[in-house]
Parts: structure tokens; sequence; C-alpha cells
């Protein structure tokens, strides 16, 4: 623990003589990129602004823009945006709101019945209204049960169910003899993002896609169900968008390109991330007269959910009829856009932004991040007023069109492509928000930074600070002794790093501008996503129902774009960064070794009839196939770009001594325009033009969604995914590639430690 | 693997030239224990009794034996018992009945019902008839679902779920803020022996245990439910004994003795191993509506079953009333003996049993075991019949009373204690028989022995030796790869310790008896274990429906018998033994100190407060209680003892080889009397007359069912769970004490070499 981070936890666990909001004291080390004077200022305009936000407020705005259905196209999505731009204007900021017209289908027709090996069946598809939940009636606004993006299709097929639908589900079902080709799909929802199901499914030769719900991952074995708990009723639904966003998110008709009035857009057909089969999500009441139907294999234990049968694998004799039919309408969408102007540096910008738009009401998804975001905004204002002049400009984003593709924010990062990769210093995104932990996720040039920002806020429950509950809590989560000996030593806890699902991936991804992604959570299961029970009903009864978590979370985005706006040197650090790097290194040749060492191993049990043996002929598993043994990769070029990462980091961190010595005198005095702009161009570095390897709308070659898990993130993507897709000359290339980023960047460091020493001498 | 196995297994793998029965080539090892000449005459022996089981056979015995209910006290148990004696004495056995007089309480009353809390329900306790199956409407000689030696109680109060009810589950409900003092407590069958869970429930202060049956475990989480397929039906229960097994099997009355008629008997309240609170089983359709009227905390993710419903802990509201009451009476069982005497050491018995009673009709538990074991002395009658003369006397046992506590088999060696002491070369025990991999377990005495048979015989699926496919599983389920390069490299399969749960018990445990228990299983899953629907429907449906299994485990079991009737050394070997006691003293070790470094650490996460910080205020976990670190052992006495064991292994070894140099012609010539006469020794050395810390019964020091498992081994037991139970003093104490009969071991096996060497030499 560093001194600061014992102060905070002293002060904020009651042992503070002096009441919170006064502890700055005569020793105490100023903030990272601060000289001990603007410090001194910084921390009270901050303290300010932490003060203000209110839990009245943050459920108010809830009640509102949670008070009836306003997804894309709505009149109330229109109407939300509105009102939040007359908001943002109230607050005394530049707004103004920026339109894209997008591809949005929305459902015409949905059929699923079983027509054949059962009970004749037809799913109700359909969530009723409860009486305790005031907005779940008003169906005539609500949008259907459905998956956008889903390819009209109208098939009739044996079912055969694949457990979640990732790829290893489907080398499961060679080994038990089931194809799935010619036939639909039912896979469970959960791990992986949903577009992957029906992409690896469509891939196998199957000619339809269910995604259902099973109570085992959201429903009543996790807790009671809605209306008497938190979870999954057994006629909710998740809809969501099944657009191949791996491949490239935003309207899929205009990508690279905003979806402006005039922008040449592709014939839908042409669309390459609408789906290849048709898709739609069941609730399990829906899904267990289907699955009851199957006969074959009894699916392998771990395939096995929470309905009270028992899961066969099939293929059929169930028989599915799935019809599934858009209107395929371009929709106008609006991103609520509002400034700060910058006083001394208005062309770097620190940007801040959550959607508003929902599949439905919407109140934990997205509204509950949104209104942190506008309670930031206004005490921002609130400064303003009070005399603060931000050293740099200040942008509040409301993105429209998240759900369906990451519409909003992705159009407006590629219309805005060339500005934002000159004036972008970070854009910090939240999506929503619970109770529990401060979840911090991002570019690890900013490492140091969000813990810097998690030890200065308290924990509503326990009063000990975000970043000391978050270390406690991976000491108790930790998996080995030595993972947790490094949580309690290392100075900065590791954030995760950004993979996909919300709106910071055009940021981060294609435009190259370092990302935070920020939320408390852990303590806020439930079972509502995505369904008319996401409300103000259920998140007042079941989530952060007094709002102080909803506070503490515009108090860590509020204080996260006061310290960015006013630093003297900007606090991007590149000692974790590197460690980080060296950790993506030491997985990728773990990596490496364990692919070898599997298909060595399974090939020796081949030769030795261990698969034959330990057959039951009753139950017969065919073996897997023999593989030829991986070549040693030849991991050079990487290993000697982050050496070079490494001691260039250390060169910035002796840089950055000399700058903080004499109480960081020279940060006050010196020009550091130069440094500033090497510092916001450190990420763009991780960039490329080309791209990765098949998906060249994804340039950052550190961070990406994974191909085949769509949220989760794959570090070093290009090599990893080659990796794991046994392409081994790919894989040698892409380390040539990411040797070649990673040098450049270390240049970088090198140079911004150079200009930075130059800058600060005495 | 050594040269006969490899033989072996190309042998049954198809690439012998000359057919199966004629394998004996010229420059083959001879038999372990067999000089080149006995040897060849052995294997001619072995090979025609491995010839003569017959599936046809093994299947009309079956059809007898579980044509009606036969449990301890009914007519049809007698019958059996005199059908099984009519047999034995067909196949030309000397044999007799034996009986014992126990104590056998049968339901008088039993109520199970919901009285508040939720929809007033009374359990039906009641498994209905199935036209299917033709045995299944028995009910006026069917047996009530009860657990026998549950004491009387009439007992009313709220209910706690427990999950399994083993003791670390009474930790998570501390952590839960719950107590089951004054409350009867629902638990779910596995995860220990049944009788552990009134036992541990009863310490911690309950009145009334209800074990039910979860569909997670054996219903239809696992398959389809009889009768469509092998898996327990919504109103299956498991009958089964609750006695205090690991505190002493057998009759309740007569602890140590044989209750024999006019035996000592204590009074009822005097028994110890009687439960101290009531307990019954049942159905998960029974068990539903009680669970569903819990509330309280949601229960623990590891805790929640396969009902489809949300497992709350409470406890209550369900308030539930459970009334047990018994007829406590004495009722007779039939022990069936059947003897071939020895040709030249009629004074050395090597003993072969199983059970012949049931719970109801009890196909598969014991039947099919049983029936294994008839067939094995019909073919030995048939050999002795064509003039083999075994050397050793050879004792068929079908014990009767083992469902109830073991009886038959405990009175017989409390009763023949003396006897068998003197006279006991082995006990080999089987319980039932199934579908897929040969399992044996026991002294590892008899380790090398055990590798040794399973090389012979052929798996009826694979057709690889029983031995090979074994390997095979093995390296398939192994969890390390260094486990993995053992199993492959180790000349001998590990064998398991003996726990208890079979009849082998008393023998082992008890007397010193080297044992060891022999089955197939593994590809025969189901659930009707205990309940009506144990019968010949279901085993000819679901289990060894050609009866190859069964004709397998009689080759077994015959050649195990007939190998060590013959020997001219008896097989015992001290190499794998010295080898398992030094993993054992690994494992103390590791364990001692894993005890150490988590109450360290959980301490240390105490004093930094990490419980506190994790827990959820809407959903409370207590902190953990800080604990004394353990103190380091003494473990010199055992590790002196483990090294003079190895060290004499190695000499015995040593004679071995001059023994069996020069074709073994030694062997044949020598007077080996006085080694064999150790040999059979070696395993009563491993007792002391004390036997363990506070349960004297048990004699061994190496081997015990765990007081709080039941089934599993606790090897080493008086250490292991002294330090499990944190009695470091104890441990200490133990240690001193198991070094001190491995010492006795050590010199007992050095004597042995050196009268080998001196018998064998020219």
């Amino acid at each position: 623990m560093n001194r600061r981070a014992l102060l905070a936890s002293l002060l904020f666990a009651g042992f503070s003589l002096a009441p919170i909001g006064t502890h700055v004291v005569a020793d105490e080390q100023p903030l990272f990129g601060y000289s001990t004077e603007s410090s001194r200022a910084e921390r009270q305009w901050e303290e300010k602004l932490r003060a203000i936000p209110s839990p009245d407020n943050l459920r108010a705005y809830m009640q509102h823009l949670s008070a009836r259905p306003h997804h894309v196209g709505s009149p109330y999505d229109k109407a939300n945006a509105e009102w939040i731009a007359a908001k943002f204007k109230e607050f005394g900021l530049d707004t103004h709101i920026e339109q894209f017209d997008v591809l949005f289908p929305t459902p015409k027709e949905r059929i699923v019945e079983l027509v054949d090996g059962g009970p004749k069946f037809v799913a109700k598809l359909q969530e009723p209204a409860l009486t305790e939940d005031p907005t779940s009636d008003q169906q005539a606004e609500q949008l259907p049960t459905y998956n956008a993006y889903s390819i009209d299709g109208d098939v009739t097929a044996p079912l055969v169910y694949v457990n979640y639908g990732i790829p290893e589900d489907y080398e499961q079902l060679d080994r038990l003899g089931i194809s799935v080709k010619g036939k639909i799909v039912i896979a469970r929802y959960y791990h992986s993002w949903r577009g992957i199901k029906p992409k690896v499914a469509a891939e196998h030769g199957a000619i339809g896609c269910l995604i259902f719900s099973d109570p085992h991952e959201d429903g009543f074995m996790q807790g009671d169900t809605f209306p008497k708990g938190a979870y999954r009723p057994p006629d909710g639904v998740q809809r969501g968008s099944v657009a191949d966003m791996p491949y490239y998110p935003g309207d899929p008709l205009t990508p690279g390109v905003g979806a402006t009035k005039n922008a040449k857009r592709l014939k839908i057909e042409d669309a390459a991330t609408i789906t290849k089969i048709p898709v739609l999500p069941i609730s399990y009441g829906d899904a267990q007269p289907l699955l009851a139907a199957l006969t074959g294999p009894v699916a392998p234990a771990e395939w096995r959910g929470g309905l009270a049968i028992t899961y066969h694998v099939g293929s059929g004799p169930a028989k599915v009829h799935l019809k599934v039919k858009s209107n395929w309408e371009t929709k106008p969408i609006y991103d609520v856009i509002a400034r700060i102007p910058g006083s001394a540096f208005p062309d770097e910008w620190v940007i801040r932004g959550n959607h508003h738009d929902a599949w439905v009401n919407g109140a934990e998804d997205p509204i509950s991040g949104l209104v942190a975001v506008l309670e930031e905004a206004r005490a921002a204002g609130e400064l303003v007023k009070s005399g603060w002049k931000p050293k740099r400009t200040i942008i509040f984003c409301a993105w429209d069109g998240e759900e369906p593709g990451l519409l909003g924010s992705t159009e407006f990062a590629e219309e805005h492509y060339d500005e934002l990769r000159a004036h972008a210093v970070a854009y910090i995104n939240s999506d929503g928000n619970g109770r529990g932990y401060l979840n911090i996720e991002g570019s690890h040039t900013l490492e140091k930074f969000s813990n810097d920002i998690a030890h200065e806020i308290s924990d509503p429950e326990t009063k000990l600070s975000a970043w000391k509950r978050q270390q406690l809590h991976e000491i108790a989560n930790a998996k080995t002794p030595e993972q947790r000996e490094e949580i309690r030593k290392r100075t900065d806890l590791r954030i995760p790093a950004l993979g996909s699902g919300s709106d910071y991936t055009a940021f981060l991804q294609h435009d190259g501008v370092a990302a935070l992604n920020i939320g408390f959570g852990g303590e806020d299961g439930g079972g509502i996503y995505h369904s008319v029970y996401d409300d103000f009903y259920w998140f007042t009864h079941f989530s952060d129902t007094d709002f102080v978590y909803e506070r503490a979370l515009a108090q860590t985005g509020g204080t996260a774009v006061l310290r960015l706006a006013d630093a003297d040197l900007l606090p991007f650090e590149f000692g974790d960064f590197a460690d980080t790097v060296q950790t993506y290194l030491k997985e990728l040749k773990a990596l490496s070794q364990k692919m070898q060492d599997d298909i060595k191993e399974r090939n020796r049990e081949l030769e030795e009839g261990v698969f034959k043996a330990t057959n039951d002929p009753k139950r017969p598993l065919l073996p897997p196939p023999a593989e030829v043994v991986p070549p040693h990769l030849n991991f050079a070029p990487m290993e000697n770009a982050t050496d070079a990462l490494t001691k260039s980091a250390a060169d910035y961190r002796k840089a950055l001594e000399q700058a903080n010595s004499n109480g960081g005198a020279a940060l006050a005095s010196a020009s550091l325009a130069e440094v500033n702009k090497l510092l916001i161009e450190s990420e763009r570095k991780l960039t490329n033009s080309e791209g990765l390897p098949n998906r060249p709308w994804f340039k950052h070659q550190l961070y990406a969604p994974g191909f085949y898990t769509g949220y989760a993130a794959k570090t070093v993507p290009a090599v990893r995914e080659a990796i794991e897709q046994k392409q081994w000359k790919q894989a040698d290339e892409a380390i040539v590639v990411v040797g070649h980023v990673l040098q450049g960047e270390a240049e970088l460091i090198s140079s911004a430690a150079a200009k930075l020493t130059a800058a600060t001498a005495h």
C-alpha cells in the first residue's frame, strides 16, 4: 500500500481527526501530474465536486428517463434525447444533438413452434405485465422479444441442444457424433456474447438458432424470481443484438464512416454483420417444452441447466418451425453532446459518456449509468459557476443506439475520426451501475490514474475507499497464494483490458483513444437484463435502492474527468503498462506451450487407445481427431519490443521523479505542451492503419473483443487468436507486427521522457 | 508395464497367434509365488475355471434370489439363505448356516408433514408400483421407506436446509448466522455415508433429520428416470442404516462379541450406535414442498440441487412434524458358510464373500455380486470334481444382515476372532457388480497380487485386459501430468484403501485380515439404490443386461481365490506397500502444512478486514473465527518407521529374487510354512489391541472409515483425524503409536526375508 492509499483508507475508515473534505495535510504528496500548488487547488475543486451529486436527483432522473420504452426509433427515445439536452443546457453546458441515420430492423413476424416429436406447442414470445410493476404493461410501446439484425428466415428442422453454442461445444458434439447441419440449434445465453451463438451455429451448417435464458444462469437457480425477487421469471426474455460486432460495430451499412444523411451505404444484402441464419431469443417457459422433446445422448454434465428435465442433445425428434421477419427500416439516432470549453488547452478533449437508448424501459441498462453522467455534468456546471476553469475541454455524451450495435458512439467516432485522433485525451465510459465494488477496466497507460481515482472514492456500505474494498475483494478471490501476494504488494491493482459490449469500443479500438469503463457492481445480481422488467420498480426494489452507489459513480466519474482536465502533466504512466505487456507476453508463450503439450498428450492417448478403451458402448463418445503438433513460434520480436518498452517506462519514471522534485515546481512553470501531446499520442501509437488480420476496422494491436467471445477481451488479439485458431504462420507474422507497434510505443515514451527532462531541468 | 502385462494386453487385444486358453509359452515368467512347474499347472486350472461361469446361470440365480423382498427377518431372507446353502451343497461344498440374533428395528409409525409456513402437506413416504416393473407391486412384503436404527421420536420444529449435512456445511451455516439448535434439518444424500448426517446434525443441536434424494445426485439431472431410464423417479426413496458404524458396526447390542443366542447384550438405551435424533429418508417428490416453503438466505451456489425452485436455507417458516417409531425386535440372521478343505495347509483359509440380504428385492445390491460368488463356487466345485486339490482351505460366505449394519459378517468375525486371526490368509469381498471397469481396493500388501489378477481378466466390451482398460481409464482421468506419468510408468496400478460400507470391515479393521473388495462398475449409473426399483426388471434393462460383467466378476473372484489357495509362497509383496505408506506420510505432512498455511492466511485476512469488506449487507455473511496457528508436529517416528519399512521391503524383494532364480525350483522344494505364516501375520501386525483413539473396535492403524465420512477411508486414521480435528497433542501421540506399529511390520518383513533366504538357499 502506498502512503496515499494508507491515508485514504485510514480517513474513510473513520480514523481521521479532521472531517472528510479537509484532509489536505502539509506533507501530502501532490497529485500525479500536478505541482504542490496546483494539487492543493485541484483537491479542493474535486472535493467540492464530490459533495454535489444527490441521490434524490439521481432517482428523479431515473424515474423520468425510464418511464416509457425508449428504444431506437421510438417517440420516447427522441423525447429523452431532448430532455437530456435541455438538462445539459440547464447546467450551463454548450449542447447540441447530433443525428445519424441507421439501419434498424424491428420485428414484423415471429414464430417458434414444436411441430413434431412432442406435444404440439406454440411459444408465447411475450413477457406478461405484472400488477406489482407499473411500467410492465406498456405493451403498445414495447419492442417485442427479438434479436436485432437476425436475417429474415422461415425454417423447419429437427432441434439440437448446443449448450452455450461456443466453439468448444461443437467439439463435444463432434465426439457425440451429432451434426447440426440442416438443423435448428437451441443455445443457452451466457458464456459468450449472444451474437457468437448464431455465428458459430451457421459456421457448422445450422439453419436456425434459438437462444434461451436457462434458469441456471439468471433465473430461479440464482434467486427468487421477479417480482418476488430480482431474478428472471419463467416468461422473461433477453432481447439483444446479434450483429457481428466483433467484425465491425455500428451501422451495418456504413462501416468505417459516419452514417450521415448522405453517407455512401452498402446494400442490406452486402452488410457482413447481419446474421447468416434466423435467430430468436426465448424464455425458459417457452424453451422447456422444446428441450423436453429432445432425445439422443443425455447432455454432458456441464451442459445441464436448471430446468426440471433430463437435458438431451437430440437431434430431434423435436422438430421446430422458426420464422423471423423484420421491418428493415432506416431510423434516426440522437447523440447528445455537451461541452465545457478548456481554458488553457481547448484542443485537448476529455470525453465522458453513457448511452441513453434502451431495449425497453432500461432503468438499469443504461439509465443507472446515464444519470450519474448527468449528475457529473450538473456538478461540473456548478463548479464553473463558482469560478472553476478547467484547463482542457470536457465533453459529456449521451449516446443513442448502443443496444442494437453501439451505433451512436461508433458513428460519432467514425464521423469525427480525424478530430478525435488529434484532440482526444481519453474517453471514460459507463453503461449502467449497481451495488458493490468499483470496477475499472481499460487502457493500462491509465492504470495508475485509475487507482488514484479509486483511492478518492468512499464506498457507501463499508466507508472504506473503493480502492481498499476492491483490493480486499481481490485478496478474498485470489486463485493462488502468489496472486494474493501480488495483490497485497503491488502499489496499483491491475485493471482488466476492454473487450467490447459498450460505447468505448470505437474510441479505443478504432480511433486509438485511451479509454476507461467504470461502474459499481457485484452485489446487484438479477435477471431482468434486456427485458420489460428492467424498470424503475425493479431497480428501486432490488438494486441500489437508496441511490448511494449512483452518487458514488457520479463522484468517481466527476473526479476522473476533473483530474484529467486540470493536470499540468497528463497522468499517463508506463510502468504499469509495460508490466502488463510483459504478462501478456508470458501468457502467449504459455498458451503456445500448452497447445503443444495438450496436442502431444492427446495424440499419445490416441496411440495408446485411451479413448477407445474408455468408450461406453451404450453411451458412445468418438475419439477426438489426431492433430499436428504446433511448431515453436518466434517470440523474439515481441520479447525485444517488450524489453524496450520496460526500458522506456523506466526512463519516463526517472524523468517524472526529476519533474516532481522540489514540490513539482517545474511542473507548474515548465511548458509541457509537447510532452502532453506525446502522452495523448501514446494510445494512438498502439494502433496501425491495417488493423487486425481479417477485421481491419479494429486498429488496436493490444485490445479487441474476441472474434469468438464477443464481450471478453482478447489481448494482443492478432497473436492470441492466431494461436487459438492454430494458424501458426499468421501467429509468427502477427508477432512481428505487434513487435513493431510496441517498438514505436517505446520510442514515443523515451521521447516523452527526454522532453519532460528537458522541460523540467533547472 | 511388466512383461506379463504386455503379454496379457497383446493377447487380449487380439494379437495372439494362439487362441486364449493356450497362451502358456515356453519362456513365460512363473506366476508370483509359484515355481515354473507349479505355475504351469496353476495357469491351466485357472483357465479351466474362467471358462466355467455362465451368463445364463448368473441370470437365473439373480431372477430367483431377487424375486421377492428379502430383508433381515423376512421369510424370503431365510428361504434365500437355504436356497444358497442348497446350491453350495449341490456344487459339492461342505456347507452350513450360522445363525446370529440381532437387534433389527422396523417401522411402526412414520410421519413427515408440513404443519406451518407453507401449504399444508403430508409426505407420501411410499414408492408406487409401476406397471412395467413386475416386482414393484409386492407392497405387502416390502419394508417401508426408513432409516434403520433411527431412535424413536416425535418432534415439530422449523426446518433448516443443511446441504449434505457434513461438518463443513455447518461452518457455512455459522457464517450465514443460521443455527440448527432445536430445529429439524433436511440434508441431501451423497457426499458422506448417510449415518454421518444425523450424527453431525445432533452434534449441532438439531432435534430431527430428514434425508432426501435430490434429483441432482441420482435423479433426472443424471438421466431419464425409471422406468424410462435408470435414474431415481420422483417418489423413489433410498432406505438405509444410520447406525453409527464408524464407531462400531454389527449388532448395536453386542459390540466386539458374536451375537449368539446367549451373548451378553447391552440394553437398547445403552447402545451407542443408535442415532441421537429421529431420522427419515424421503423422495424428492416429498422434499420439494418442504424446501419450497423455506425462506432465509438463498443457499450457497454449491448447495443448490436439481429441483425447479430457489433453494433457501431457512430456518423456517416451514415447520415440520416428524414422527418415527419402530418395532425394536430381535431377529435371526443366517450366514451361509461353505468350505473346500485345503489339501496341504487346511489351516490356512482363503475367504470369499458377498451378502445376500437386501433392503427390498436388491437385484443389484447385493444379488449382482452374490451370483458371481455362487458361480465361482460352482466353478471351484467343478475343478475339484476334475481332480483339483487346493493347497489351502477355501471358504465361500453369503452374509446376512449387511444392509442394517454389516451384521452377518461382523458377528461372524467377532465370534470367530481367534480362529480368523490364526488362520485367515485373506478375505475377498464383493457387494454388487455392474458394467465398466474392474475396481479393486484393499490391503496394499496385496496390491501387486491384485494387479496380477487384473491382467488375467478380459474386459467384455473392449477385449482389453481389465488391467489395461483400467490403466487407460486412469490416464484419461489423471488430474496432473505427473500423475499421468506415474500411471504410465509404475508397474502396478495403485489400489485405493478400504473405508467401510461392506462386509470386509470386520475382517480387515477388527481382525486384521488382509482384504480386497472387487467389482466392475463405472458404466452402470442409475438411481434405484435401496429402493423397490432395484430389481430384476431394472437390472436386465439398464445394467449388465447380458450378464457378461457378471461372468467377468466370477472369473476375477475365482482366479484370485485359486491363486491364493495354490501358491507355494503367498503372493504378499511389500514394495508397493512401503511406497503407499510413504505417500500417506507425505499426505499427512502436506495436510499439516496446509492447515497451518490456511489458518495463518485466514487470520491475516481477518486482520486485514477482508471478510468485513466483502460482506454484502443485503446478504450478510459473518467472518469465520480466528484460530490458533497449529504447531509443527513431530513426524520423525513415522519417518523412521517408513524408512525401515522401505528397507525391509527391499530385503524381501532380494530374497524373492533369489527364490525365483533357477525357475523357482527352490519354491517347489523348500519348506515355506514359516515364511507363509509370517506373511499371513503381516496384516495382523498393522493392528494393535488398543484400537483407534475413541473407537477401540477399530484395530487397524492404517485403514478405517472416516469418523465424519463413513464410507470413505481415512488412512493412518489416528493421525489424520487428529490433524483434521485440530487435536495436535493427540496427533503427536498417534504418530508415535503408528511409528511403533510400522516398526513392528518392518521387523516382520525383514524376518520373513531372512527365513525365505534361508529356506531357498542352495
